[in-house]
């Protein structure tokens, strides 16, 4: 009998004097039970070890090759080896770091299914971006629930919920901290580093984080996984009794003291440890007092060094060299830090020995290595990868579905597959992954709370209008931008090397990642408009530039219109050019004139003049002060609005309704539309997308649009009573 | 002294007695030699079992809950069981699978840079298409050099050796083998699989692979990896000596020929086996005579069988049904078979158990399979990963890199990195990755020897252009698109879409993968030049529209001004019109009118005039027979010459001076410029690319032009001599 078939026919448990189960079955095809005595099973045990036996001598020398070709892991510097503790678990290290280099992982050190706790700090919109990258990294090779616990300010708050909430990954679990609450804790000390007070909050994490919490793998934003998180969270279990910080040894000259005259770093043992990956012992640093122990050091060495350079890094070394028993240290393949001059080349000869990398250069993917463009290759690989493929199920691992997750499979199932229409209804439901303010974003909101945002959206393929609008418009922009995680990197780019965008600081552009097959133009609206920080808003399309101007006009108008006591609807009169280059009109004359040369026309003028026919653009040629126009069938006019307008309804995806159906809400409410004298727009050419000459040619696309049309009636008798029957009598009358 | 330090310090070498060698060394960190008797290293080895054994206790432990929830493994019929090879090494199989359930690998097993050989049998487009995904899958988790053996028809040679010579994957070999020579070996099988006659070949490789190629892992195209390719080579170790094919068990019930009434299989060991993933030890089979073998088999069931129903699968089905000892069964989760009613669910418990995923059904990714999103996700992951991206070195293996990568390498060594214009002489020396005849390709050659194909490149950007320029041209098109692996499974799904250009099979479309930061213009067109199969060519810009009817005029023209035998460039005047919707002219009568309506204008009259003022557009007006006009500066038509003309010059890159060179050229090698008299072309407007604003504004890149022109400048009077001084002269005057 052979004993790998114990997984073939399981069915019967053997219990060792141990404690541990074993199961067992026969392997014989007629399935006559077997009953094993434990010698039976111990034998079998030698058989099976005898096997390990055989592949491990084949590893060896195997082995024999790589360990002639480098001294692995031999630069542990001499100081620290002899002041760390040398009892008997020291030895674990080592044989760990034998484990890694054969290849056999400590996976099965974690137990199946077990939950590996990932803290990290993270402040402001550009480490928000980081973290994704490095979040990413972490669960594509994971094979384990996961709990994030991030330190946040407001700002990175906002952004990570909101993501990871749309993100849904299943059995990842998120928690957020705020950082406001923890500064009194650091805030005394004087850091000189970048990262600011931020780089000190790794210090507060045993009074951050749950009392409950044991232990929790710290995490740098910079740092990208090339294995699974599990092979590092197995390195608990090798800790000594004493040990309670696990760390990987400095890869750079700067605690030696030696980088240039007068150089004179905080205290540490030889290289000293770097503290962009911690495995932090929480419940043992409680018990021992880490709060108040590090706080002395610090203050200790602060009377002499005045302020830290490396921000925590330098207060865990000083507070590491009086302690050096509590110290794990980790083979150096678990932070290889990529810095320039660092001797990171020696924590690995293959690429199968690399965990970790650290971008711990200010430099970040410029920094000069060897096989930078190895580490560069990685890091772009999640950089640009599509996130929602990391929805995927850790299918043998039952997890709790989040609420949001749970509402969208219960509505999926509702859908019935067989539906002409169930594309759309899916696209209705749909949770789009977001990525709010995804740069740099300040709005300091005016004073007089007359203030209006410019709301649109748009795909890359739009892109190049927004200098443009910019332009035309100073005021607060929101903009929800629907694209891919490569494309969203490729954004990013072009507005950090546009003079025009990046000193601009009053955009909140809000990625909503690209999933489905339709443009989810009223999905986006939404995200804009919710994004909107001012009491008004101006609802708008990205390939209309407003005129000069347009803003100041705007807020003048809210007053004179008392937007803020009515419910007025301010219809800015929208035109069109078909000339690519157009001197764009510097005043309403000069508009009418061009209107009277041909140069401009009122908006789709050429195929679909009853969109905007109700703004009355005779009128509006004489106009010199508002005035209210009467809703008719198929309006769709800009408007400034107050923000608590109603939202679009998402049903109408891809092209056609989308506006048609908010202005007929906004009837319904009881809106007046007021046309503004003095404002005009204009629709700038463009060639057609990619997704509106797809489906102008489906007739399946229009049978789709009248049925949601007629849903969409119904829910408007529904919501406002008898009065919503004119909006179906208008339709049929056209 | 902990065993583990074998692999820190190695120094001694202890050969055991059965001629294996251990490797050790001390441990201390005094360095002192310790030398160890046999005894010694017994004990170690022991104390190494025992740490074995209590990871192998703890991994059984865990491995309870999964044996507990699926009967793992165990739907292997008993048929074959019973037939199959009952010797000691049998059980080889099972603890491998074992092994394989504890998630240690096989990779020990594998030689440090042993060379894996895998064989592929791919014909036509879209297998060229579908088999990359497959290489991406391979390359992305392998650690080990590969060679690729391709049995490819006259198309699938010509797309993957162009693929893999300009990918430049570092230990990477590929060898092709014309399936033209093979097919003799099968052609005379009736086969009514839809693979055809490509289907059989795998039953050839023993003759077609070399001689001296012992092993090979075969794969078919729909196959992705979802872990490092070596675990799957290493179970070639595990074969007995009479074994010689290594399969997975088919998943679906086919064989058991129960499916339908009357439905009679192939004869097969129950559920038979699937050909998808096959580990071959084409040695042991040469020396059997597997190629008389099957042969025989196949010509007997073929009396009764009247023909194959799965190509070679039934073939070697009904071999193994008689030389069951040859066969060595593989854990079903090395080929999960994603067809509808499969028992794949079987395989796998966990994630960390799926190896190898056939797509097997023609439904592909529509399979309705438990965990078809993961699955999916995993394909979507390849297929649309940055190929650039494995171009990663596999540092440890020491590979000879290609002749092209070690041209690369020393071009791109002899750049000055802190010349101001390295970006684009980089860019002139890059070789982008390229996957030539993307979609199905069909071209039929003209007899009279005038045809003339259409050459021009795009981006994504402009993709919506191709299906009016398909209504303007029927002629044969080459086209060069510039895209990432994400944007060119964007445009197969909107070209399969396409009712224009779903049909059109004379469009040749050659991807050159994205990479860098400027769009290599010159690169383009020259690639989409050498791929025009038609001895003229027109060489064109995407955004322009040609006439109706200039293909069939461009032919005559060919004929009338003896295209063969002179140099002559015919030029086909160029217009342009501001306005998105134009009503395109029918003759050159509307046009006229249409310009001096102000319509139209001749092209670039506003911005640029000099490009297009040597076609002369006054004498054009009423022409009515082809004139000569002379070059002069900055002239840049678009012409139609013969294919043989000089190639674009590649430092030309992202916009300015890439046309006007190439007419420098054609001039200094004293072509006629001809203008054609009633033939016309008309630029239709789109919004400026990203690229184009993104240089426009920027004085380095201006800076680098100039440069670039000088260069290019000296490089003519270089080729041409004293006559080329006139391009200076005449650039000067300007």
């Amino acid at each position: 009998m052979d004993i790998g078939c114990f997984f073939l026919f399981p069915s019967h448990l053997l219990t060792f004097a141990d404690g541990r189960s074993l199961l067992v079955s026969p392997c014989l095809s007629d399935q006559q039970e077997l009953r094993l005595t434990e010698r039976d099973a111990t034998e079998l045990r030698v058989q099976e070890v005898e096997e390990e036996n055989r592949q491990l001598r084949l590893q060896l020398s195997q082995s024999q090759a790589a360990a002639a070709q480098v001294q692995y892991g031999s630069y542990g510097n001499a100081q620290w080896a002899a002041s760390a503790d040398p009892g008997p678990e020291d030895g674990e290290n080592t044989a760990e770091e034998r484990a890694n280099r054969t290849d056999c992982p400590q996976r099965p050190m974690v137990e199946r299914c077990e939950l590996i706790h990932v803290a990290c700090v993270c402040a402001g919109h550009n480490a928000s971006r980081d973290v994704v990258t490095l979040v990413k990294s972490i669960l594509f090779h994971r094979r384990n629930p996961l709990h994030f616990h991030f330190i946040t300010d407001a700002v990175a708050h906002q952004i990570l919920s909101s993501l990871f909430q749309s993100w849904m990954v299943p059995s990842v679990q998120v928690s957020f901290y705020d950082a406001e609450e923890l500064k009194s804790n650091v805030a005394w000390i004087p850091n000189k580093h970048y990262s600011g007070i931020y780089g000190l909050m790794k210090l507060t994490l045993t009074k951050a984080l749950p009392s409950n919490l044991t232990k929790v793998i710290v995490l740098d934003t910079d740092i990208t996984f090339a294995t699974d998180i599990a092979e590092l969270w197995a390195i608990f279990r090798k800790f000594t009794d004493k040990q309670a910080i696990g760390l990987v040894e400095n890869q750079s000259d700067w605690y030696l003291g030696n980088l240039w005259k007068n150089h004179k770093p905080w205290p540490a043992l030889g290289r000293g440890f770097n503290t962009g990956v911690i495995l932090l012992l929480l419940e043992r640093l409680r018990r021992i007092g880490w709060e108040q122990m590090w706080r002395l050091t610090a203050e200790r060495e602060l009377m002499s060094m005045l302020s830290t350079s490396l921000a925590d890094q330098d207060i865990f070394n000083a507070f590491i060299k009086q302690n050096p028993v509590l110290v794990h240290q980790l083979p150096c393949f678990w932070n290889v830090q990529l810095s320039d001059h660092t001797r990171s080349e020696q924590c690995y000869t293959e690429v199968s020995d690399l965990k970790v990398i650290h971008w711990n250069s200010p430099k970040k993917l410029r920094v000069k290595n060897k096989h930078v463009e190895f580490f560069r290759n990685l890091y772009l690989t999640f950089l640009e990868y599509d996130g929602n493929l990391l929805r995927r199920e850790l299918f043998g691992c039952p997890s709790q579905p989040s609420a949001d997750s749970l509402r969208l499979q219960n509505a999926l199932e509702e859908l019935d597959e067989d539906d002409q229409c169930y594309d759309f209804r899916r696209e209705r439901i749909a949770l789009h992954r977001l990525h709010l303010y995804f740069l740099q974003y300040q709005y300091i909101p005016a004073e007089d709370d007359t203030d209006v945002t410019l709301v649109a959206q748009l795909s890359i393929d739009r892109l190049q209008m927004l200098e443009a609008i910019c332009n035309h418009w100073e005021g607060p922009i929101s903009l929800a931008l629907y694209m891919s995680d490569a494309e969203a990197q490729q954004f990013l780019r072009y507005a950090q090397a546009s003079d025009v965008l990046k000193h601009r600081k009053n955009i909140g552009y809000h990625i909503v990642y690209k999933e489905g097959q339709f443009y989810p133009v009223n999905l986006l609206r939404n995200i804009a408009l919710r994004q909107a920080n001012t009491p008004y808003v101006f609802l708008t399309d990205v390939d209309f530039l407003p005129m000069y101007g347009l803003y100041s006009y705007l807020r003048k108008s809210i007053v004179q219109l008392d937007l803020a006591h009515t419910k007025n609807a301010l219809v800015v009169p929208a035109f069109e050019t078909l000339r690519y280059r157009l001197s764009f009109p510097k005043s309403k004359a000069e508009l009418l004139s061009m209107l009277d040369m041909g140069t401009l026309y009122t908006f789709r003028y050429h195929v679909w003049t009853k969109g905007h026919a109700p703004t009355n653009y005779a009128k509006w040629r004489t106009a010199t002060t508002a005035y209210k126009v009467e809703w008719e069938a198929d309006f769709e006019p800009y408007v400034v609005v107050r923000r608590d307008c109603p939202e679009y309804d998402q049903r109408f995806v891809g092209f056609g309704w989308n506006k048609v159906s908010h202005i007929m809400e906004l009837d319904a409410q009881e809106y007046d539309f007021v046309v503004l004298p003095n404002a005009f727009m204009i629709h700038m050419p463009h060639a057609p997308s990619f997704d509106i000459s797809k489906f102008r040619s489906s007739s399946s696309y229009r049978h789709c649009l009248t049925t949601l049309k007629e849903e969409f009636h119904q829910d408007l008798s529904r919501k406002y009573g008898a009065a919503a029957l004119k909006y179906l009598t208008a339709e049929r009358n056209i």
